[in-house]
């Protein structure tokens, strides 16, 4: 369980109080706001505010002076209009913040989102809890033998239990010295009165990148839609992608009709390359094409044929 | 007066109506939440939405699990030592949403802010109204002798008066072209029906640069701030400053302990050069320090005597 | 023509400079150095500095220790790979830098990409000069009857005659007028000792959105490409598209390879919907499909047809 | 030493080769351009490309035609002024690209600044090199018992000893389970060919934060300043400040007059608050202020009096 009794009190006392707004307000995201969300085995991701909704991204383009809305259907028909067309400002208008504790190495690809406001906890001021992330038996995958980047086979038997045992043992090691340096009770006096303690800023240089951070991080529906076409994407690594699939469903609570036009048009689309579009066309007049005449390197014609669903 | 009715109507339906939120609220910014602040002669500025208070700056810094005020003096003493130590992540932590009406030579000046998101209403898309910005007679100042992007003393009498009469005439006659050009009656049909009128995309360069556009603007606390720490300055150009005024009266009604610090710590203090420090602590020491012994250019001396209150 | 002589001296005696240098260097680009290519009626664009090429992006993808490069064929095949997955970051490790002469209203659509460093020449220091921009008779376009933002049939006859007589002459009025009010000689004395003169950041004001303006602009290759995707597509206003244009030659001669996968997998290609590819699917199924089973749009269904080169 | 021979080749062969370029040059930047000047003990830092100099800086701020220059004098005058108050953009028009080999946790203090472009070596792609931080004996500092995030007296002894052979050991022992994961030897083959091996992007959680990492890091002049303001201070971790330390002597290199301004104007000055000011006011006019009539808190009474350099 990623809270402790202590947190989730906290939670909890924040969410029974409620006042009034004259600010756009979405039902269904207030029900779950604060909450966390569970995310890996120690981790979680709770959105604890935002502004604005599929009507701000509407009143944006239009710069009203009302609430923009129409009616739903011609709403609808304006944020596909602009997804369509990549129109990005309107997106802009419409933020949202989230209280996210992930492991540091996920920490670590997250972070090159740079369009995105971050305060994280940090390990030069206080002390990191013992909590690291050790990937659950269906997520222990070999190497990938095709993509120097990806996955392969479930690792099994004597090699699986192996490599759980040396996270395991190298996790509780490397964090009984981080403590052992720093010789701090959880008081705060010292452990052992006649050591000094190592700094801070130090000590934490001793833990593993599976450790937990936690930070606030807070963007735009424009650029939170760039992160998660990123990182819920396939290609993602499994340990961002369960965290982008959670904000995936918090972003549909927001902002429904953005989220099903980003499905529509982005998410769900292909690109096609010039020299692609030449082969469906060629294959639209109902010529044979292989990848002998069609000019594309063999992976692009590989990509192509899975787009078009047709065996390469 | 800057609004037409239908539009004050808008925006009094928009205030009537309120939500329960459990995201922080700030009563005294709902206040006057979609309610425009007129600034010069047919601008305004108002806020339409904004994210977190004072407590979400605290509560970012701590990255807590509540709502991260303890107590209302150590919040301000925390925002303090952040505004103090230049520490800025925090700030960023919190949203605001402005919708402005300015004119086009005020909006060049603002958009170099390049850390915010803006949506312009549209004049290849739309047709601009006749509005357009004539100096108050206590602004029409002549060019400053002594700084090259100032103003010196106020024009008087016949120049005055011809300045005034330029101004207009040519701002009428721009308009009435424009109109002519487009040949668009207010419902969309031809204003003659034996011409095609020029597109809109072009028909607008005829305009003049004291014609009013209008925008969505918005930014988190810290480069708000940024904002208003170059605009609200004695140094900005009149026509902006009086929109970064009614902009900080806004932010301290939202944020009060911040814009507090923002007053002690950042606007309201000094920054002196290394040569000026040197100066300072002989000074002191009492000793006599004249511009001669000073180590410092002519221009430096006098903004070095003027910050210390000392004749130069 | 957009420089007096003693501009293009300056520029002649700066490019007849070389320096050895140890940085990557592309003679291609060096060839133009500095050169202004002329735009629109006053106008230019020219480089004044770069750094890196294509070898930069593939250097900076291996983060390698020399100059990257192992056979151009490789440097050829990892670029495309980068293009089509969207790897921005190695893109952004080449930057490149403008000068830019333009109309105000093309300043200020260009301004809207954000990430990217200007300096704009100042109207509160500076006096502008007498040049502004008027449409060639083949841009003098009518407003489109199909698009709210675009163009339609060229005026012709009387009505274009007006139309340039109206932009020529409102031009000439309200600078005559802006001179009149600085009430400056070129020398800087007054033209009338009688009279103070307005400063120059009011009477400013008075000048229309046709009057040129310049700046220096720079951006990493990455976001120039998402300037040229915009600015360079059929969709732009011709006014803005011309100076893309421009720059988009200056691009092929400074990173080929770059240029090359860019036409091929970014502007030359198509992005369909997740709806738009089930009708693909069908159609290469063989099966007739039409508007009215499509689940599309009129619009997007005209759209998808354009896309696939079949009548709609 | 932090390069392998064949790195050092690789650099020694990319020094020996110069272009002639019309770009401005920096001689005493050339000099070292792509030499890693050591940092830590296995890390370094180099600069591997730039674009502009102090010139760039002048033109910028003129938007000239030609190379800016007037005299060394007057362009030392206007960039001492741009400094001075605070013009920010004329300084992004100089651009630096630096190649950093750095330990893992500061490498995650260093992203925080998000306005620079950056491309990282991939842990999830490659295999990285066993090479660990280890402090030095001088910095192996006790926790401050007076700030929270400072350095306190050096560790001795058996305490120094103990925490050294615990960092030491446990980064051999991560690595050693590291490598036996992958399961890959230096060839690529497998060591062990009976395991699969576990897929790269999951070993590496395993390796702690004083593993070494290393990036492209590219950045315009005043962000560069931003960064060295922040952590070529007093207050910036140790490890983090050596290496702005030895970026800031690439700065003076590069453009030693903005440097020059950079020590004078913004690190060498000092920021003194509205109620600071009142003290020094009432200090300079012969009053004896304590802190107990200043207003100030105890720490800002502290930290002015060390400012003005007296006796608090």
């Amino acid at each position: 369980m990623p809270l402790t009794p202590e947190q989730q009190a906290e939670i909890d006392k924040h969410r029974a109080e409620t006042q009034p707004t004259r600010r756009a307000t979405v039902p269904a995201l207030e029900e779950i706001l604060y909450q966390p969300v569970p995310v890996l085995d120690h981790g979680f991701v709770r959105v604890i505010d935002y502004m604005g909704d599929d009507a701000a991204v509407v009143q944006a383009a239009r710069v009203s002076y009302g609430r923009g809305t129409k009616r739903v259907s011609e709403d609808r028909g304006l944020i596909q209009y602009l997804m369509r067309h990549r129109h990005t400002t309107p997106f802009e208008m419409a933020e949202i913040k989230f209280h996210v504790k992930l492991p540091i190495f996920v920490a670590r690809q997250w972070i090159r989102h740079r369009t995105a406001n971050v305060n994280e906890y940090s390990a030069r001021y206080s002390i990191l809890d013992k909590e690291f992330y050790i990937p659950a038996p269906e997520q222990l995958a070999a190497q990938s033998t095709v993509n120097r980047q990806g996955r392969g086979d479930l690792l099994e038997g004597k090699e699986a239990a192996r490599v759980l045992e040396l996270l395991r043992g190298d996790a509780e090691r490397v964090y009984a010295h981080y403590a052992e340096m720093l010789n701090e009770s959880e008081e705060g006096a010292a452990r052992d009165p006649k050591r000094q303690g190592l700094a801070r800023e130090l000590a934490r240089m001793n833990l593993s990148l599976n450790f937990y951070t936690q930070w606030y991080w807070k963007t735009d529906l424009f650029n939170l839609m760039n992160f998660l076409a990123l990182r819920a994407d396939a290609h993602a690594q499994y340990e961002i992608r369960v965290y982008a699939d959670a904000m995936l469903g918090m972003m549909e609570r927001w902002v429904p009709i953005t989220a099903e036009a980003f499905h529509q048009y982005r998410v769900g689309g292909a690109h096609i390359s010039e020299k692609g579009m030449v082969v469906v066309k060629r294959l639209l007049a109902g010529e044979t094409v292989g990848h002998a005449g069609s000019g594309l390197s063999k992976r692009e014609w590989t990509e192509l044929m899975e787009i078009l669903g047709r065996a390469s």
